[in-house]
């Protein structure tokens, strides 16, 4: 966020308001003050701000409205504390940082948690600054959490950079570093590997928070390995039962409410049916995409959702503000609204059905009825990092052809099948028919071509191998360079022609997704920023987005979100089978495997 | 505490253990795990530890288990995180910090945050690094506050030595130093005082946790202004109201069950009948007397007596365990049982009739069945810390006549009186006999004198006053060196030769309370250090101390504690009337009055 002072250098300000010595710049009047530390209501109270933060709370703050103090009446309004997002990729939404920002603060979010691991990828510790760089510039409070696991599997990938624990021990002191970012190489943890015990190491000696990511429904000696190895947080629990023994054990299990994650449901039974103390547990997104930002939100659908599930709306509410402030150490700032902390304020007709109507962020009025009043200038982002596509040439036809030695007859393909909204992907093995040395997809059967396209380094590798599952029924291709995690350039298609424009395509616009049919672009979403984000508003690339989709639909595709399959996979840190631009790789034995079998 | 590694230093044993590959250094099998994390009783679990903290909590750690590992049974017991007492003074027991420890360590403290508030009025910040150095050689965590009132009344009192705000600014960061001592002038500090400002802003910066002190009912402008300024807890809460409105702006009320403060029953009501959020709330002692330790016990007493009025168990344990931990910060070593915090183990049959069976400490086995099993020399302080008392002569009779210019007849002399159990004295006037120019007690209406002799810089300085409430109906006298806050020596008698041998002979000692019966001493405490305490064990003080009071009693004095208000004579900071060594005091005007009116 932009720097905000620290309490202890307005504290004299606020002691003269409260005491009535001098005026208040804000004061908020007569709401219902949503107490989110004792878990209460407390009609008829007001806010009196100064400095950006909140001077005083009490039945009348009338004698601390001066001639010039603006007075915003919240009469019949809950007033609560701004939501905050303990554990989010700002990527994944495709947008920047400003526009996420623009697009959630009129929803009541005043502190989002970013794991900039994608960029990281791309564009290593630079981009992780230059995130930094944009994060200090808002007016919410963005905290970035620096990317622990860049590439996300050494040696079975090379990413567009490496961060490496001297990275981290450097990093993790700057300014607006909140802790360690989601420590994803969990057998490593467990296995004492001496890269991730000094980043943990480094990140704890400075009193910051170390972020977990233990993904796996096994609890037995490995789990425990990792939890005595400090991680303090895991979003990765699925069922109730690993959120219960994380939270037992000191962990903080961030139940994830995202597009694709759907895991409050489940979890959060364990405070609405058994009643486990709320103090341990915490809600967050993870990774949300421009449309659900645009059209659903984002705390204020995961406050709505987790309501609907039988979650008291206080409690709700405490996952999202008192809990995550303490867990990162930033309580005495935010969380709640209380003297000394910022005048992060949301006003609301209601908990129950709750919708931001008001938005105040450091004691200004910022957002609404879901208009941003604050001026917010699009991100210029430097040259460099819209200069993501590292291409030795122009890809032709033939770059998507896999030649073997035989002339002709048929070969037994390692073949990766996708499933909708499952991330594993399964190992399949398909007999594929050879045309002149060259290994033919079979269309029929929805064997398609897949192809991984080196792009950090212009080293033109193109790995090829197939895919099943994407169902194109006519000449069609779809490129991203969104792609968990190294971030190279996926495309699958039917034809291959159609893939090598659609990789043109946006080897040309710098990045994005482009869906090719029948030779033409049919649909075209530009991540200029490191191949990875628009340089568009939310909306914009919500719409571009839901094109792109139904252009894949159109050409054959039964997935509802295909574009979600292609992106992952060359994810080869989940099973179990994933195409890295060092070849195939087994994620179930962590090794490469031939596209065809000898 | 003795310096224990933190956890990313041993983290990588931990994981070993946890994972299986090494064995742990203590495995406690089979008891009911206490989690105050997320208030439930586990049955069944066994705990391993390795360097002093816990690698895994499990069902089965058989696997843990070595050769060399001690296995300690606690099939049925209770297992649960060591007891935190959240704000206390060590010299209120009159014992050394050693003793302090060897008295609780058996009842299940295992942590203690101490204010030595009381030796820094005598020593200053030479007294707090002596504090501090002896805290960092004891088995348990002892963490000392920086105290920030010193002295406690400026301009009113001069105590034996001053605390500065830059005193605080380098204090703050030594290792041990948890936080800044109650702020005890919370008038200066709601009329933005710039010393009392820059010692907050100094602990602040530093990260660590401001102590508050608002000891007034009045909950109005002066009330918001002191919250505004930061301090973030305050143990001066005596009603429920004045708890929740606290905990409900940020503060975390530090609810008292001491040997003299119970807090506790009207204040728990906020949890037990109005079901706030436990987790605002805190439990500690500030003040314990030797004999309470000995006979009632420490934390253990106040988790009792929670219970007993209605609390439940499990949340009266998160007030003196994690919630402690949390608002210190000090949440990843202790306050809970979980991987990487320390292996401070309570183990007890219940937590209804809680009674601590062994205690576990840095993983330890430290005291079993109240018996104290750790080697635990007494410290040895340096010979300066026993030579606080500077007389200018010996004491004589005359010293405490009280002399005027008339020489017969009567005076209206202003006079304290006393009354047990109340800090607050009153301010009485009453006709005084004059002969031969000396002001004369009137015994028989219990108008007795009292006199404060200069102490710490050897003025030779005696201030006379006259005092009402003793009871003392035979020649006597009784002095102390425990004389709050300033710590000068307080004699009352009824004889002014006795009133001299008793003073005298606290010299002789070096401190201490002494009762004089007709000429002869008819029980001494020795505190020999900094004249506050003694170099015995709590038991011999506890002992000590009681003869004291029964020689106080059988010179006639009604109150069941007379030493306490004798100590608190020369208080400047709590109403009406108060002998300071500047003068007898007003301390509802605060400013000095004469003794005999003109």
């Amino acid at each position: 966020m932009r720097a905000r002072k620290p309490w202890h250098e307005v504290a004299p300000q606020l002691v003269d308001v409260a005491t009535g010595r001098a005026p208040a710049e804000l004061v908020v009047r007569g709401g219902r003050w949503v107490n989110v530390l004792t878990r209460e209501l407390l009609p008829g109270m007001d806010i009196a701000v100064r400095a950006g933060r909140i001077a005083c709370i009490v039945a009348d703050a009338g004698y601390c409205i001066g001639p010039d103090t603006r007075v915003i009446e919240a009469a019949g309004l809950c007033m609560l504390p701004g939501l905050a997002d303990a554990h989010m990729h700002v990527e994944s939404s495709m947008c920047t940082i400003t526009e996420y920002v623009r697009a959630v603060l009129p929803r009541g979010t005043t502190a989002i948690f970013a794991d900039p691991h994608e960029i990281a990828n791309v564009f290593g510790l630079d981009g992780v600054r230059m995130m930094v760089e944009e994060a200090a510039a808002m007016p919410i409070n963005v905290f970035i959490q620096m990317p622990s696991c860049v590439p996300s599997a050494p040696g079975l990938e090379n990413a567009g950079a490496e961060i490496t624990a001297e990275d981290v021990a450097q990093a993790i002191h700057w300014p607006g570093i909140i802790g360690l970012g989601e420590v994803m190489n969990f057998p490593a943890v467990a296995a004492n590997d001496g890269a991730m015990r000094d980043m943990i190491a480094a990140t704890m000696r400075s009193g910051k928070t170390v972020g977990g990511h233990y993904a796996s429904p096994a609890m037995e000696r490995e789990f425990h390995g990792y939890l005595a190895a400090g991680p303090a947080d895991d979003h990765e629990t699925m069922r109730e039962r690993e959120a219960i023994e994380r939270a037992r054990r000191g962990q903080r299990p961030m139940i994830r409410y995202g597009s694709a994650w759907h895991d409050v449901a489940a979890q959060i039974r364990a405070i609405t049916e058994r009643g486990l103390d709320p103090q341990q547990f915490i809600l967050c997104t993870d990774d949300v995409h421009a449309a659900t930002l645009v059209q659903e939100g984002h705390m204020d659908r995961v406050l709505r959702h987790a309501i609907d599930e039988g979650c008291d709306p206080l409690v709700a509410l405490q996952l999202m503000t008192i809990n995550t402030a303490r867990h990162f150490g930033v309580d005495r700032d935010l969380g709640c609204l209380a003297p000394g902390r910022y005048a992060d304020i949301v006003l609301a007709d209601s908990l129950e059905d709750f919708r931001a109507a008001a938005v105040i962020v450091n004691g200004e009025l910022a957002a609404q009825d879901g208009d941003l009043l604050l001026d917010l200038p699009p991100w210029q982002h430097e040259q460099r990092f819209r200069q993501s596509l590292h291409l030795a040439r122009e890809l032709v036809a033939t770059d998507f052809q896999l030649r073997v030695a035989q002339v002709k007859g048929e070969v037994r393909a390692n073949v990766i099948g996708v499933t909708e909204n499952q991330a594993p992907t399964t190992h399949l093995r398909r007999q594929l028919r050879v045309v002149d040395h060259v290994v033919q997809p079979d269309r029929e059967n929805d064997v398609l071509r897949a192809a991984l396209v080196e792009r950090h380094r212009a080293t033109g590798e193109v790995v090829n191998g197939f895919v099943y599952g994407f169902g194109f029924n006519l000449p069609c291709a779809v490129a991203s360079t969104v792609a968990h995690d190294s971030h190279h350039l996926l495309v699958v298609g039917s034809d291959d022609g159609d893939m090598a424009l659609a990789v043109n395509t946006l080897a040309r616009i710098g990045g994005g997704v482009a869906v090719v049919r029948e030779g033409e672009v049919a649909a075209l979403v530009g991540l200029p920023i490191a191949g990875l984000m628009s340089d568009q508003r939310a909306e914009v690339v919500a719409q571009q987005s839901a094109q792109m989709l139904a252009a894949m639909r159109e050409c054959g595709c039964r997935m509802e979100n295909g574009f979600m399959q292609l992106a992952l996979l060359a994810l080869v840190v989940i099973p179990e089978l994933r195409l890295s631009d060092m070849g195939l790789v087994d994620v179930t034995r962590f090794e490469r495997v031939p596209v065809i079998e000898a």
